[in-house]
């Protein structure tokens, strides 16, 4: 999957990235793929935003994959904090 | 799936639910499921509560499914309010 596929939700408004995502989708073939990914608290959002993609936006759209994790990143101190993070695959 | 093998996530510490799926897992068979389910906000907290159980007290444990959804709740005025929801399936 091409890296301008994959939609980063953060700490901005669920509507920011369900737009992302409908534009991700009109912008390829019939075939696409789009990858929602989230760290931490923005997890809940991320579900949130596949949620209102598929039942405001577009019907038909499925939920193909979702894979959960842990990422380990630096923190402010120099230290290593351990966050989980989702990976949703979306297809039409 | 009996009843008492569902985990639901909500506003306390991660670790209560990890113990939660840890005792769960204990008290049955090899071959046993357990799921964690969990509502908005909460949905971070029941990856975590996933990942915790997974990576430091159960390395056997694997994620076997997790489906998202959307629920509808009555608000405080009687209004309905649609919530995101997940459910994993881990299994041992």
């Amino acid at each position: 999957m091409a890296e301008d596929n994959v939609i980063f939700v953060g700490g901005k408004d669920v509507m920011a990235y369900v737009l992302a995502v409908v534009t991700q989708f009109n912008s390829g073939g019939d075939d696409k793929d789009v990858l929602i990914k989230a760290r931490g608290r923005a997890i809940s959002r991320a579900v949130d935003t596949a949620e209102v993609v598929r039942n405001k936006f577009m019907p038909g759209v499925k939920v193909k994959d979702i894979i959960i994790g842990t990422e380990e990143l630096e923190g402010s101190k120099g230290d290593m904090i351990k966050v989980s993070s989702i990976e949703i695959t979306l297809s039409k």
